[in-house]
């Protein structure tokens, strides 16, 4: 692992994504991806980048495009990202959804023929960071079986919600929760078969249709175990339909299951102003309460600790902004290596 | 099991509650338990009835009590219950979000100092029906330990999720999600348990701290296991604080963990109209390839169905319309009790 400071770590992605077309824009882009790593999230960050350089050499991403309003009707705007960065069209959408919610209480941005928005969390704490509530999603290529199948017809849809809050120093201190559908995702499986591990709980399936905690023989079978089994599954299969509704965009079964084709995803940007009835300060008093009681629960094991979605986040943060951005030397290396890299175009 | 003709079970569920001083509403609310009994959801139709009729006894549910609009903002609302029948409660916010959602798109109506909306799914069919997807949930009292703790601080809060649909030959047939955050309810567990079974999944944890299919031991703990472990307890924990932010109402925390005193929940109802951007035709072409894609997954059991959230319901619907509504001996025996007693008033 190396430590690299924010900043540099920053304008290098911005270095790369400038070579690579993306423009005077690939200031944010390099922003939002060097704060996922700053979060601790090191799989959806840095570590995404040769796969993006890789969509935008194969035109399947066109780093210029930038997201357009096509439709209106209210507070529910439908946008189309016309295949530009993901992160940038997701971070347009939820902040016109925002703007949408400061007008009428809420708004929704749906937003089509996208591509991968890396960090759906990046989205959440966007919204709450600005006194916002939000809801967001995207749909992904099928990669995950549903309940009671052997072959993807899934996606493992990432769900954001997040909500504002000011801790009792007034920092903002928002809660963020960003799941998909999986109980684990492939880079955990292979992470723990690259260290030798037994999965804590079970993540899937093996040949013999038994729950296992083996993380090879999952990647074998290809079927990882959606959250909550069937409920996972249908809230994966109800997010997809719902999503490429309002988008009239691209469903799972329209995205073809390889990675470096996933492009036209649907995704959904919910904003909501609690704000608008409810002073920040009785806000913050009903989030400090519900802290408090989670807090106030018996850890499982002793001195463990309970924490709330993105309670963790914040001290990895803090961490990485002191000490360096905790980089892994594999991606560190991956990263110099897109730098020396010449652009096609 | 005896089959009572829906008709026959209505009007005696409205004879009950106008016997409870539910008054001229006791038309819409048996209705609605009914037709959960009908729908095969008979852990929350007249199953719960006599608990109803106690805490109106209690004084704890106010039978003539009405939802009131307190503020609003744009196509944000926000309502108060007065711990009247939360069916009706639940019932006119999500008539009233569908009314928001057709002039501005979405809206939302937070309800707040409610009491039990019974069964969940009831908004998210009657919305869907009426040509609106709908995304709504309910706090609970504090009945589930958090992820890594063995005391309950959280709610098995329900989160509904329904999209419109009409099925080839121009029938509805929306897709209705209706998932609680824990893998089983205390209901199964106790179904299983008197059946001698063993539930098919890990549904807890037992006296060791270990994962258990076995659902006594689970009752004996009261740690039954959150869907997806730590993301479906995060998910319950920011469902309780987003939806008490905007309801301004109580969260989890401040419910007693007693069901004969689980009031003044806060919900949240909010309605989409994707048909306000895209045609009906269009909406259903795309529910139809999502669901013929799901439908085409490998069985994991020879014969197997792979099912979208909801299809299994309209089947059930047509059986007990058809042969009369199912209902246990016990359940039936309890109707007939309730029907003898007279209320306090």
């Amino acid at each position: 692992m190396v430590r690299v400071p924010f900043e540099e770590l920053r304008a290098r992605i911005e270095g790369i994504l400038l070579a690579l077309g993306v423009g005077k824009r690939s200031a944010l882009a390099a922003q939002l991806i060097a704060e996922t790593d700053r979060d601790g999230i090191r799989t959806h960050g840095i570590a995404r980048l040769p796969r993006f350089a890789e969509m935008v050499r194969l035109r399947r991403i066109d780093p210029r495009a930038e997201p357009e309003r096509i439709a209106s009707f209210g507070a529910l705007e439908r946008w189309n990202g016309h295949r530009g960065p993901g992160n940038l069209a997701a971070h347009a959408a939820m902040n016109r959804a925002m703007e949408l919610a400061r007008a009428n209480g809420l708004g929704a941005v749906a937003l089509a023929n996208t591509t991968h928005w890396m960090r759906g969390g990046s989205y959440g704490w966007q919204a709450a960071e600005a006194g916002f509530a939000a809801m967001c999603w995207s749909n992904t290529l099928p990669n995950l079986p549903p309940w009671g199948a052997t072959t993807p017809a899934v996606g493992n849809n990432p769900l954001v919600i997040a909500v504002p809050r000011r801790d009792a120093a007034g920092h903002g201190a928002p809660i963020v929760l960003d799941i998909a559908m999986s109980q684990f995702s492939y880079g955990t499986l292979s992470a723990y078969r690259e260290r030798g591990e037994l999965l804590p709980f079970p993540g899937g399936f093996d040949e013999h249709g038994e729950l296992t905690r083996d993380p090879a023989a999952i990647e074998r079978t290809q079927r990882a175990l959606p959250i909550g089994l069937w409920k996972g599954s249908g809230l994966a299969f109800v997010l997809d339909v719902l999503g490429t509704m309002l988008a009239d965009g691209r469903a799972t079964c329209e995205i073809p299951n390889d990675p470096l084709q996933e492009v036209g995803q649907s995704q959904i940007f919910i904003a909501m102003a609690p704000s608008a009835l409810t002073s920040i300060e009785e806000l913050n008093r009903i989030a400090a309460g519900a802290i408090d009681f989670l807090h106030a629960a018996s850890p499982a094991t002793p001195g463990g600790i309970v924490r709330y979605p993105g309670e963790g986040t914040l001290r990895i943060r803090e961490e990485n902004m002191q000490l360096g951005v905790a980089v892994d030397e594999a991606a560190w290396k991956v990263l110099k290596k897109l730098e020396s890299e010449k652009p096609e175009s």
